[in-house]
């Protein structure tokens, strides 16, 4: 392929924290490895975030915004391109990038502000690539009608035709494929069992406390080394992997679930005692998401459960998510990735957006009636931008 | 999705040994399930094996072919649906299946007879999933220019366009999915190692070992449980690890590399004092298959290889087989596969097929020049079999 095929996708990011840095700092050092390997240019014409954001529809200086980033600056204070009203969903509907990227805070509770960001871009016609589980957990059932979701394993051009995609590889355990994988891996087979060790804050927690820590200290230290929040209840109470656990329910097994059909427990009541105890029966105390075949249905479970030393997820290290998949012909199939930081999450919003360009046409930019720049327009942009710097 | 939308697939089978065994006893008993949903109906026109063959246009009985496989009796000599003139090559060229499967033993000499199978099947335009190693790990080059196959990290679409597909994730570990993860859930990343326990026996063995017995003790008993072929060289002189190390190399990371640039070491001269000095160390000696960045190409190796206790495949069980790809942005992302029997290899053939059905248009069959037979007329046609009973 040479770079007279490449194809100019223009992306709108929603959301500046660890994860949407992450993608920022992706996109600005793997230009040529898109460009040669997958043959397109992804260039980033907005981003918002809480108080403003910054807008370029010749595509954004990433060194300018993550620059702002690292110095804890808002975006909307940047010379020339920072625009102080430009909030979520006016990036979605007056920008309507080919795809939006969201990657805000979660809240559990009403999906906010994601959900209204995801609403305006589909509705504008932009694909969507979320980390964000929120909307997902809440509102699946609505968000299918919008847009190419999967549910369960009928196949993807069954579930919204020319509708736009709505990714969300990133949203189960970040790089971990447990979608993609559950969907694409184990097509035809019967699942019978999925098991996740996917939230890391709880792993890293449940670990630390093997080696002698109570679980005030073992959170301390999890929160000293930034795994876990000032506010930890999402990740320790369970939420964050009960909302991972209805997304995998809905997307691969089918089981329209949503957050309250989850019976949760956190890890905050375990005790060393119960660590012990599973030692001495040669076990492990894993925080454990769970979907079981239940009549015709699914139970969807997350709790500390003890599981034999040998299986896949009591085999994970501190800074590892897991899952597992058990199939009527594939006796156990399990993944696992160690996640220390936010990047493999933005890897995996990368990926999506990779997904689409591969397997959907590229619809006219609004901004530029022509559609797609040729390179040579593109090239020639860029050395404006290089003498402007 | 309701049964009016099934659309139906024919396929011819060369090859009848355990993971084609096991692709007619999964259509078998996936009927429901793959009409319900992945919305197809997959149906054997004809099977064919050294010795002869078994044909019915309008789908083979899949009970009568088995029933002959369990009694270790030709299919040839089958009643009505026998043909003993029916080679592998013949099944292609006369019956010109949507997709011929591949399931053949393994010749890493010359890849026959399956790589003369693949291009009688690609002439004839029928896709093509292939259990079989040989062919991709000694003619990659030449099969890319006849078949959708991936090299590197281009999109599918820039390495063939119309040509037909060439699916093979079962030949790299069964029902492992590292083909399809390295490909898609790392699209955009700086893939920066690959290591794999690509071999199911040498792993059996190695860990049989630890338990006390000696190289041949151990290698007996896998013979003895049906895990290690009567002639096991293939396996323990890791020849098998390197084809399949090879596939992963081109396909993921466009090394363009074939069976000789691989440097092998099998297992055969480890001893007990091998094992006792990596436990002694706080590690394990894993049959390794590893390809590392060297110069602008890949460094390609299989050799027993002592690795940290806690690295992924250094956690495998005796029957797991596992990989790891480590990349710029996703850390270690590592998966692992429990495959006691040929079936999970089997299923990896199935979902080839589902993947082609799902993105592939169906051609009309040359025996049906109609196109694909609306249900109501498979219907009819699956009474009058039952009649026929």
């Amino acid at each position: 392929m040479t770079t007279d095929q490449l194809t100019t996708w223009e992306l709108g990011l929603i959301g500046l924290g660890h994860v949407g840095g992450g993608v920022l700092r992706i996109l600005r050092d793997s230009k040529q490895l898109l460009a040669s390997e997958y043959g397109v240019e992804l260039v980033v014409t907005a981003v918002a975030e809480l108080g403003g954001g910054a807008a370029d529809p010749r595509g954004l200086d990433l060194d300018a915004v993550l620059a702002a980033l690292e110095a804890r600056r808002p975006v909307a204070e940047l010379p020339a391109i920072g625009r102080p009203d430009l909030t979520g969903v006016a990036l979605a509907e007056r920008f309507t990038p080919h795809i939006v990227l969201e990657a805000t805070p979660v809240n559990v509770s009403t999906g906010e502000p994601a959900l209204s960001h995801v609403r305006a871009a589909l509705a504008a016609g932009s694909h969507v690539v979320i980390a964000n589980k929120g909307p997902l957990a809440l509102a699946y059932g609505e968000l299918s009608a919008l847009a190419r979701l999967p549910s369960g394993r009928l196949p993807d051009q069954g579930a919204g035709g020319a509708r736009p995609e709505l990714r969300f590889s990133a949203c189960v355990g970040g790089a971990l494929p447990v979608i993609n994988v559950g969907r694409r891996d184990l097509a035809g087979c019967q699942i019978t069992k999925f098991e996740g060790v996917l939230n890391g804050t709880s792993q890293s927690i449940l670990r630390a406390m093997e080696s002698g820590l109570d679980y005030r200290e073992a959170l301390a230290q999890a929160q000293a080394r930034g795994i876990a929040e000032a506010d930890p209840s999402l990740d320790v109470d369970g939420l964050d992997a009960a909302c991972k656990l209805v997304i995998t329910a809905n997307a691969v097994l089918g089981a329209g679930a949503c957050l309250s059909d989850v019976a949760i427990t956190g890890i905050a009541a375990v005790s060393q005692a119960d660590l012990r105890a599973a030692a001495d029966s040669g076990r492990r105390l894993v925080p454990l998401a769970l979907a079981e075949p239940d009549g015709g249905s699914w139970r969807l479970t997350v709790a500390p459960v003890q599981l034999e030393a040998d299986h896949p997820l009591a085999r994970l290290t501190a800074d590892e998510m897991g899952a597992v998949f058990c199939a009527g012909t594939v006796d156990r199939l399990s993944m696992a990735s160690q996640e220390p930081t936010a990047v493999p999450a933005a890897a995996a919003m990368v990926r999506d957006v990779l997904d689409i360009a591969r397997t959907r046409p590229l619809r006219p930019s609004r901004l530029d009636p022509a559609g797609s720049k040729p390179r040579q327009q593109r090239r020639a942009r860029g050395e404006a931008h290089a003498h402007a710097r």
